[in-house]
């Protein structure tokens, strides 16, 4: 069926599929082994795919990241047929300087206290690997690897 | 951040968003620790919520069921600010009626071979809990448990 292929260690292209989507679905894993996702606002990613997303401190996202930092980012357009998948690591941060660095007032929707709320964290998602799907044949895969 | 309504227990009100979005991320825990997911066509839901999907017997999704059969669907619809997350239990049914019953010509996309490949398995999702939002302001979450 879908055919990979060679895996590409270049993330760029993978990170450029994601731009104009942003919302991503974060899927994590709960304590009691099921799998748990919601959507997510992407912040514009760094030229090393270093992906960051703003979430509150005691959200439960935040406890099933410390318990087991993996994380899926599915992100999905249907109407260009673009599907991606990133498969990451994930980091709490709450460095002050970092969340006023990232702050835009389009989170005021999410976050009506603004950046200085105390309550705000970080999630940083390291990219371990990702695919992504643009043809509706999916006769191609397009992967990238470390 | 997401406020919680009284969880529901009605299944109905969760498959009916997804009808119309039909393509899921599904996401399933690899080997190594790591999540993964994929588009996937979901079929008519059933009147209980049980879902349907088709595969390939011998893809990596159908070995990493069977080695965790924890799943996450996650559905987007970013025109309508509509998300979906649906956390269930994957069983590989390799039934030859049930898959002659499924069977559209729509599939031939992904089985050329058509009903009759040896190859296809289908994957039947119980759905243990789910998840969606329909408000860009995700102040309301819905949810469904049992
Ligand atoms: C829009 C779209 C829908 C797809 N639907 C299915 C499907 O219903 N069943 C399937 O096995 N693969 C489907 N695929 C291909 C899968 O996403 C995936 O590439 C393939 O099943 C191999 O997955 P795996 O290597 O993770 O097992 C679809 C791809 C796209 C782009």
């Amino acid at each position: 069926m879908a055919e990979k292929v060679a895996v590409s260690h270049d993330v760029t292209k993978l990170v450029e599929r994601i731009k104009d989507i942003k919302i991503a679905m974060m899927t994590t894993l709960e304590p009691d082994g099921s799998l748990h996702s919601r959507p997510m606002y992407t912040h514009e990613p760094e030229a090393d795919g270093t992906l960051w997303f703003f979430t509150e401190q005691d959200s439960p996202k935040i406890d099933e990241v410390q318990q087991d930092r993996h994380v899926n980012l599915g992100y999905s357009k249907p109407q260009d047929n673009l599907y991606v998948s990133i498969s990451g690591r994930a980091r709490i941060v709450t460095d002050r300087a970092k969340i006023k660095e990232l702050w835009t007032e389009s989170l005021r929707t999410w976050f009506p206290k603004g950046s200085d709320d105390p309550n705000i964290a970080l999630l940083r998602i390291d990219i371990d690997k990702g695919e992504y799907w643009d043809q509706p044949s999916n006769v191609l895969v397009h992967a990238f690897g470390y």
